[in-house]
């Protein structure tokens, strides 16, 4: 058996996120790469992915981890997984690593994006992959809220509700607001991120942008502040997971 | 009765084409737009297109004339068009015009734009608005022969098979390439184009920027060359209507 490291994108549109399902297992990312896998394989294959991303959210470089025994050359297995998969899928590249390799635990740092765009009528090329905010932002509070958020903070306020994970501790190390091609991109980097956690940043973000709030709650709700008290889930549509950082 | 000027941006992809059918009227654009017209009018509304486009093609800056009776100001008809259609189509203006403009007759001058990406692995992200090419493209083989093509000519070579419009000759004022953000963008102007001229052109185009053909043909196709000599015909999905241009 070998390990392998397999760098996806993928567009999320019509999956119901990374993770298998029981029912629907072909419609989500995962089950359609161990899917595509098991063919080579000639048996079922497990696949590890470093973010599980939601029904919708997309990816430019999400990594998975597999072990396979069947002994193609990577560059053959990439071009066999994309021939089989479906065309929101990309394999981008595979690449043999050590048995210790595992795409999620072995993840030093994650980055994902959101894009926005603003003005009275949404772009019809926008609709699944950008979220619409008909209000002007403030560029300048958003910028101001999203250095808040650099360091070691506790995220509680910032986690789907229901959410059972016990740790809810996560270092930033970059938060970011920049303008490009009309849209308004915010990247944020970090060691980890709970579930629902760059989009309730995002939702609470936009609601500071929109002059809903001041940019100094984000303090306060990273100081114990409850998810009631932070904004809406952003919409999964402007999410891309850009890539993810190994040691 | 006044009659109105509608601008218009549409992702095509799920549509069969500008042009109502009778069959499945509501999934092409213009039955689209007339059966939210008709709502406000209360009765049926006939919309002239300036581009009739086909399925899978997509308009930035179409435009549409129609007569109404309805005296909702501008802006109101243009929200209330777009509560009612489909968010693949947006009304982006409505002005007031004389009653003598038709979108198609009055027309001075159309711009299209095809994108294309080279590159081995097609991103998922532009499955339905780019072409993906797999070979390397010659850029100034391109250019060069994308610039032939200015001038007032005989494009019989490069419309649809079976179509049956008696006159061929149209002059185009604008025929050029460019690399922007990774993509290939051709951008052609002129005063008509004969059914799947544009994407004839840029199969033909492609097929010289690859290298089996040399730019030198395209003159000779202008000059009487038929539809079987000239390139294949370009995938829909990269193909933009820009903008129409009126006196």
């Amino acid at each position: 058996m070998r390990t392998l490291k397999l760098t996806l994108a993928y567009d999320g549109t019509r999956f119901v996120g990374w993770q298998r399902q029981v029912e629907r297992a072909g419609e989500s990312i995962q089950g359609a790469l161990e899917d595509a896998l098991a063919r080579f394989e000639g048996g079922p294959v497990s696949v590890q992915g470093a973010g599980r991303t939601d029904a919708g959210v997309h990816a430019l470089g999400q990594v998975a981890s597999v072990r396979l025994a069947c002994r193609h050359d990577t560059a053959t297995l990439a071009r066999a997984l994309n021939a089989q998969l479906p065309e929101e899928i990309r394999v981008t590249a595979v690449e043999e690593v050590g048995a210790d390799f595992h795409a999620r635990f072995s993840a030093r740092s994650k980055t994902y994006r959101y894009q926005i765009r603003t003005g009275a009528i949404a772009s019809p090329f926008d609709r699944l992959y950008v979220w619409h905010v008909p209000e002007r932002l403030a560029l300048d509070a958003l910028a101001q809220a999203a250095a808040v958020l650099v360091g070691t903070h506790d995220f509680a306020a910032f986690r789907s509700v229901g959410s059972t994970v016990s740790g809810t501790v996560r270092t930033i190390t970059r938060s970011e607001w920049r303008e490009q091609d009309g849209l308004l991109i915010y990247e944020i980097s970090g060691d980890g991120f709970l579930r629902h956690m760059v989009r309730a940043i995002v939702g609470t973000l936009v609601e500071i942008g929109r002059g809903w709030r001041s940019s100094e709650e984000i303090a306060a709700l990273l100081a114990g502040g409850t998810r009631a008290q932070a904004g809406a889930t952003a919409p999964p549509q402007g999410l891309f997971l850009v890539g993810v950082e190994y040691e």
